[in-house]
């Protein structure tokens, strides 16, 4: 990849210009409100004559504004740790997510079925696509700091298209559950990503590696990111399933794992170090893994005490993967994960998937009373069998594994090409190829000479 | 300005009581629960006999909490972008704002009509005032770091008053929309504030020049106020339309113009680079011009692509103001925008007001339907015209232009008498002015010290 | 304390994994899904038919969020800073409040009373849960810096087990009203922590005095914690109130109270300076004592008027406590309360108990007309008098100190102990006893050299 110039000024906006007016004519051609935003549809007379309140918004939005903020706070200042990388992590973030939410709202749209040819856009297909925007993100921190952002644009263009199609099969097709996107989101995020960094593995990457880490404050500023998406995460899981028990008993559901996994976190953090400090990398992730295991199963009758359980396991695997399998996963396989993200999505994810087709293969009548066809779409239908429907959850699994190898595979060599202006291996994880980035050094020391105590206790008698 | 003392000791805790003083006797006189607050009147008998829920704080406090964290955590982190003044950034703004919510109460409440002579609050006055706040915010960016906090309560107080009175003249008297604000919000707080700024001219500036940028550090602070001002913004132009298929239209529109802006800014940032590299400064700023050009027309049936296209051109916009306009306006027309507000509130304001004008004259029964009244209240009496409406959006600009300008005049005037502490043109863009503000390097360098790696050892040994 | 290793490897985990299993065990056996959360319950016919939207959880859950934010971000943030503490001051309330809210579910379960043997869980056992742990972090406010993590979580074991207590005899015997929590909440949580910090009084904590200050930087992030604190009290005081009028007023009193108190702040801030110059102590703190102090009355018909005049008088008796009892508490009474918790939580709670006492006592049907059944649970019975009432709020608030002085005796002489790793009077306030600190000064200058902006350039060629 090296030997090309980082110049982005052709690239990129010649990138950014041509698929944002591509968008804009599929939106015009293709996307049309949908009945609860629609002025004619809604006010059609003896409709919705009762109330205005029960158009959905007033029952998706709040979830929508917290999924939002994890997507552009919470995963755009998570990664900020690396010591020089901020405005990148940030505002890559910010790029990639901006471009993601369009185009996944016509590849949904799409995959998941047109309305006399038109995609019908709403509430819940915001929530959708900032779902979709979410696996994109967890990619981005497999190669952060390693890749340009016209490559981290054709990515998304793939990804948000696969990310669609497994979807698709699995929530469409196979019939599976996956409200909080244990498999369609993290797992596949995950894999996908980490399959990529594989392919554009960098021999030499040990050159940048003194800014491969983070320094005081920079730790603070990844701690915001780390606060909202474990203070939102029931908001995420919760966001589009059923209206009523299951949307409530999936945000209780994950509030507890969260916080069990916390417990975790901080207790293997301590454990794994000698001296018994705690690791800011694992605080600042593996506290997350119990949001990401109880995708599958948060809407299920879980309970609290098996929420609690599962996300205590979530930040032991978490912990102790950061710590052992992370550098052999590099050493060994040549996968270079900057962020971890097989420790907070990879893992997490499978461990969510497997714990929701335990849980669905337990599901009964007497458990569930009346509720259970809310939850289980499928289980009016008179063959179904929980059993059965467990099974078709590890399906799921399996399709979806299958589904991020082969597209981070294709995906990966496509982002090999040396046209993208990907940064050289002596210069990673460094803002200054992209951004304009202020001196600090310098005008520190001329402001401490000129805003002198004394001089500045003059002006104020 | 200069010769005069900075010390606020007397000068800011008088006009602060004074004020507050004057505030708490007006309320007690003046100030009514309304009738979803009140005891008694909501529980009057036979009334809401129905729902608890149906009081309207279920369907405007989320939205009204959503503005509230633009207007504090939003604008006032925008603001910490210069390198030594994010205590004057954060806490002005936090001051103005405590201040300006509470006039707005109160001019709004009298500029709008009294209930049996008195001034009705609820849900819904609190975003009002919220609004009415973010005007006098926009204005704080034109002035700020060469403007003392007694300089800024006055503004405040003339700008909210000429807030109440715009707002009056177009809502209520000319009829026309503008729920989000393109108009009353952004155009009239962006243009008081450049016209204050021009009769504040300082031709010795440049004496603080080293201080008028950012560091690397101040530069995430304000990422922190932009992307949450970018992702609540669907809630700021929805908060106050009516109920139903309007605020969910409205929080769509602006969400998917925001992301339109967002690929233009990265685009345009990079091409007028000349080494293609992205400036913070474009991407804190003109990403937001989305939200703001869609301010007038969000509510109406403008769709996802007409949002598409008007956030691109926004964007756009104001990354080519910000390049090319701002030195000009600088230059010739001795204009010193510190935040520049022309290109994010200005501009986009004018073309969102515009948008809204075309988008009113184009409206119909046949995309609205019955929907028609909801948006456009006039809309059921006879003489109504699609193209009067439009007219009567584009006088609406012209009347807040207007009172932008003379209102911006007289205040300007005003805060320009030697009396309010104003700092010095060496002394710009400083907070040591007017905050106690903590050493830096000293305690630093005692700290490694102290804290050296083999002493801790040694204790946790 | 000293002599005792501070190395938590042993330690920490296991009190962390203790907990958690006995946490994890006692859910299993003791705690249920509500009727709101259960799939039986609220599915069964002919309860729920009309609407699943009545699902409390629409009505409870934006206001739990924003309490959550103000646990995790606003407590955890408004506590960084300290110059050294940062990693600490977010980590360990991020720990603390992710055992405490798990503890007080059951704690509060138990006491409240169960049902048939079982704990309900559902949105507002959460809320309650995040208020109890609201309290636990208060007391942190008063020994931070100076208490190792195992401490804090032994501290939090006793404190939430009392303060189910004391909740339980003020609501429930005594009848009292709280909503917000002034009593059971501040006045609790505060006297709590200065009775624990007065037991582990260290003589020689001077040795720490150089890292017991802000940097430039650490004030910013605390100001983040701050801002978040303030624009969502009015929810956290709301959060519980009975729906309709009642939670509407509570959030509008708050945000009145607010305001003024954030200008009494600045004045007296500034009055108290000798150079009239603003201290960011008293804005990060006194500007919420507002909150606190309509915590009782809030949800009464105290006024725009009359919340403004109490926000004025908290903020007031805020900045003066951090002015001139702070030192005087410190060296004649011992108590080294890190945060100042007395005067934003302690004196404010007390104002805001005897303003509750009060307004109850004032109350009359004249003015809540039916509505003040609602306010006043108990008004339904005959012997039932305003006065009494008042009364009643007067013993609450002196059953609350008296359980914080006795609870917090109890629990600072077993915090005293020296077997849990307390750091050492020469390194209070310091990350790198319990953290893994990363290198500053090195990687900067190493960074510096290698990105200069020479070579860079040459890349973008």
């Amino acid at each position: 990849m090296s030997g090309s110039s980082t110049n982005m000024r052709l690239r990129l906006p010649l990138l950014c210009i041509i698929l944002e007016v591509i968008l804009i004519i599929l939106f015009g051609t293709l996307v049309e409100y949908n009945e609860d935003t629609d002025a004619k549809h809604w006010n059609e007379k003896g409709k919705h004559n009762e109330s205005q309140h029960e158009n959905e918004f007033y029952y998706r939005y709040p979830s929508f504004q917290d999924v939002h903020v994890m997507i552009f706070i919470g995963f755009g200042f998570l990664m900020t740790f690396l010591q020089r990388y901020g405005f990148s992590s940030v505002g890559f973030n910010f790029l990639i997510a901006a471009f993601s939410l369009q185009w996944a709202t016509l590849m949904q749209g799409f995959v998941h079925g047109l309305h006399h040819g038109k995609i019908h856009v709403g509430v819940t297909s915001m929530i959708n696509a900032d779902f979709c925007t979410g696996s994109v993100l967890i990619s981005f921190g497999a190669v952060l700091g390693k890749t340009s952002p016209v490559q981290l644009l054709v990515m998304a263009i793939f990804e948000v298209t696969l990310f669609a199609v497994n979807e698709h099969i699995l929530i469409a097709i196979l019939g599976a559950n996956d409200a909080g996107g244990s498999m369609t989101i993290h797992t596949f995020g995950a894999y996908f990503g980490l399959v990529v960094t594989r392919v554009l593995y960098r021999p030499n990457l040990d050159k940048s590696k003194h800014r491969n880490s983070s320094v005081y404050h920079s730790d603070l500023f990844a701690m915001i990111g780390t606060i909202y998406l474990w203070m939102f995460w029931p908001s995420f899981n919760s966001a589009i399933t059923n209206y009523g028990d299951p949307q409530h008993r999936t945000a209780m559901n994950t509030y507890y794992s969260l916080a069990s996994c916390t417990m975790a976190t901080f207790a293997f953090s301590a454990l794994v170090n000698p001296e018994g400090k705690l690791d800011m990398v694992h605080i600042q992730n593996a506290a997350l893994a119990g949001g990401v295991a109880v995708g599958t199963a948060g809407e299920m009758m879980l309970t609290a005490f098996g929420s609690m359980i599962v996300g205590f396991l979530a930040g032991t695997i978490s912990v102790l993967g950061y710590k052992y399998l992370t550098p052999v996963l590099e050493e060994k396989l040549k996968i270079q994960d900057t962020c971890g993200i097989h420790n907070l999505h990879g893992m997490p994810g499978v461990l969510g998937a497997v714990v929701g087709a335990v849980t669905a293969a337990v599901a009964s009548k007497d458990v569930y009373g009346d509720g259970l066809s809310r939850v289980f779409g499928a289980s009016e239908s008179e063959d179904w069998t929980p059993e059965f429907h467990g099974g078709r959850q590890a399906i799921s699994l399996a399709v979806t594994l299958g589904m991020a190898f082969i597209g981070g595979l294709i995906t990966g060599f496509i982002l090999k090409l040396p046209i993208y202006g990907a940064p050289p291996d002596t210069h990673c994880f460094e803002d200054a190829l992209y951004w304009e980035v202020p001196g600090e050094e310098e005008s520190h020391n001329e402001l401490t000479e000129v805003s002198s105590p004394n001089e500045v206790e003059k002006l104020n008698s």
